[in-house]
């Protein structure tokens, strides 16, 4: 039995994903062209990841602050790329009340530039280095295409600003906050990720360089989902953000900025949902366990109201469906939102002694005994799930996963079943752009740590530099 | 001994405001005209307000949603008297990237207008009544004047809006959340708070009526401090949010909303803070407990640690400051950001047995034994510290409440000794606007439950028809 209102996920992969983020409730379309709702589902799951990042930022040291959403022009404009990187994306305002503005104001499409001009009246001396701020918000980019969670004009997400007193204590930074995010990919939204750099070409406007977190959904394509960036010092020279060194004399500071945005949601949707809705990993789902009572018979209630009290105790997550109603709907409700763990508790069963539990991931029902340690029973399903779905994401991404020596493999590769394909290359932009005509296939990221496949690039044939994962991208 | 950095309370309220909020490191003048920055020790008691207001409102059955930041001018158009009210000070955006925009997008002042064109697309029946909606979000509200915390051009809040099947229930929610209000402030912000309608003069635009939660500030000024409306029909008719009700018939839906800002911090500060800083009720304290070790002897340090432990074992915010400062520096930085209680060790205080407390608000010190239950002293002189807090501001309050029947007395004290002024009036507007020639005394809201203090308008002496609280505001 399959949800009706959702499309299979096999016969049309962007209709299956629309329809399992409607059905789920996460997000809806707005009267605002390119911007939309977050409904209840979606806003609890992005508070949840908010809770437990900013629990990993604040223990390596990082405060939260607020900066103004609003960018004077004449400011962007001090770092060259930043602003040719960002100006045909940006929404302007030019008008305050009744009165044309005398300059035009940015609506921030990332905050480099209000760090930058804080810290530069901040920092005066080695003593006040470095400084770790992060800020969650709002940020607009004016996109084309509108798609939930992957692409909207106007989008949530944190991000990090730090500057340093060296080099290395930034460069520091952007490895350990790059590595957060791909525990927290890995262990709570339980998506396998790649970590590597960006190459000069797809790195951030204004960067040294840029590492990323890429993940691969179920049908191949690849999401960058998470970013971090080493500045050295380039905008501490154009934002003048000096300070004086152990040696007396002034220096520029050492920055990064990483973030990551509400996408990891389509991500998450992308590589665990199914034909009958969401399916979440239990260390990220907002609500854990749901309680069906079926009939009531006040044996069964009672013994519902038990077993939440003990669950909640231990914080999994519980609440209790007495809705009016049937079992099937609520049944295929709470699939549809992604309830890691369902039991069931009826009046038969209870006289057999057994209660069931289903679990989302697999839809396999188990039933155990009524008088069973229902609290250890649940803590190792949910751990199972949240298991399981790490290794079934994980052994997609490996069949999906190639290492090609020829064009003519990653052409077949692309347009058949596509994913990361590892391949050599030179270094040169031409060999990118080449790629590109593959199905826009991209770089993803040099692997920096992983050994030569040949040592010829895959395209020019020329003498390879790095080992690259290539992809068709969101 | 007072700190250098803070103008004398009494000389220049103003400055020893702004002063304050630098000092503590609270927020900063931006590059950005009428913007200021959050900085982490302001955004870290944000934080804390959210969590626990968070916490009241889902307890009340209430969701978190997120709406676009931007509103279609037509659709702003479709409630008259909301335009009216906020066309003078919204922000434009007329232009996306290298295009100008063919309907001009208001950066949202409020959110009622898009909350209601979403509940008229999703609300079709009684079944899916009540919807209990909030956001936390940044508005923007093209202010002319700047002062950190009371008006920026953007802020954060919460908006919570929601639609009733019946007046009755949404009359219910407008109370329910003004009382969440009310004990927010008196139990958590240690802040006396008088609660009343709004006249018609002062509600919110578009509303039926408005509560509100008003606050007098140590000078003597009223600090609107937040709001909560009842809009009867009048949102629901103008955006045709409509519902078959349980007489299987059409019907418009009953709609509220209520909000709460940044600006509390600034309340927070007004009411409690001296010359030696800001002083932090312990239950809104983002770091409760401050442990100075005097000296580098390892005894000292091994019980400050224990200390330390216990503290956080119980759930006591409690740090230890180990820098390199002298102990005089650190008691005057500890002192100006507001920490509540400051536990002193030192050698010398060891031999004789002896720990010192040091709490914030009065400046007292208190010895205790060594091996005293160090817990139990802590939590009972933070609980000392929050109703101290609470009775100092109600008394100051009461020393600043005036009951008044004519408008000589009224000028009189507004004009020396200012606060809130009770008194009778008659329900005209031309009597208010008679009233703003003091001082720009405005009515602050109509007390429903107070016994009368006259027959006669303060103002005209005609046939009084409410007790009004008035009052010069922020």
């Amino acid at each position: 039995m399959k949800n009706k209102a959702i499309t299979d996920r096999e016969v049309d992969f962007a209709k299956w994903y629309t329809d399992v983020v409607r059905a789920a409730k996460l997000a809806d379309y707005s009267s605002v062209k390119g911007c939309c709702i977050l409904e209840p589902n979606g806003y609890a799951l992005w508070e949840k990841m908010q809770s437990v990042l900013d629990g990993m930022f604040k223990k390596t040291g990082h405060q939260n602050v607020y900066m103004p959403m609003f960018i004077p022009e004449n400011l962007m404009n001090k770092e060259a790329e930043l602003i040719e990187g960002f100006a045909p994306e940006v929404a302007w305002v030019t008008q305050g009340g009744k009165n044309v503005l005398d300059e035009r104001l940015i609506i921030r499409p990332t905050s480099e530039t209000l760090f930058s001009d804080y810290y530069a009246l901040k920092v005066k001396s080695y003593r006040d280095l470095p400084k770790l701020y992060n800020q969650w918000c709002n940020v607009v980019r004016w996109e084309k295409e509108t798609r939930p969670f992957l692409r909207t004009r106007e989008f949530l997400w944190q991000e990090g600003h730090t500057v340093h007193e060296t080099a290395k204590e930034a460069e520091e930074e952007t490895i350990r906050m790059l590595n957060i995010y791909k525990k927290f990919f890995e262990e709570y939204l339980a998506i396998p990720v790649i970590t590597g750099r960006k190459t000069e070409k797809e790195k951030f406007a204004g960067a040294e360089y840029t590492y990323t977190v890429e993940a691969l959904m179920y049908n191949g394509v690849a999401l960058q989902s998470g970013t971090s960036h080493y500045f050295g010092q380039k905008f501490s020279k154009a934002y003048d953000i000096k300070f004086l060194n152990r040696n007396n004399t002034l220096e520029y500071v050492y920055q990064t900025s990483w973030g990551v945005t509400t996408r990891m949601i389509g991500g998450l949707i992308m590589v665990h949902s199914d034909e009958n809705g969401l399916v979440l990993p239990p260390k990220i789902a907002p609500r854990q366990v749901v309680i069906v009572p079926i009939g009531d018979d006040e044996e069964v209630l009672n013994l519902c109201k038990n077993i939440l009290n003990k669950l909640n105790d231990v914080n999994i997550v519980t609440f209790m469906d007495t809705t009016e109603k049937s079992p099937g709907f609520k049944f295929a409700e709470h699939e549809v939102n992604g309830i890691p763990v369902r039991i069931e508790v009826g009046k038969r069963d209870l006289e057999n002694n057994k209660i069931t539990l289903a679990r989302r991931d697999t839809r396999e029902k188990i039933v155990v005994d009524k008088d069973c340690d229902i609290v250890k029973e649940v803590e190792n399903l949910l751990n199972d799930i949240q298991n399981n779905l790490y290794d079934r994401a994980l052994k997609r991404r490996n069949e999906l996963t190639y290492e090609c020596t020829t064009l003519e493999e990653i052409e077949k590769i692309m347009n058949t079943k596509p994913g990361f394909v590892k391949a050599m290359w030179c270094g040169d932009e031409a060999c990118e752009l080449k790629m590109k005509e593959i199905r826009g296939t991209k770089s993803r990221c040099i692997l920096e740590n992983e050994k030569p496949i040949s040592d010829k690039c895959v395209v020019c044939g020329k003498k390879a530099k790095h080992l690259v994962v290539w992809g068709i991208q969101y």
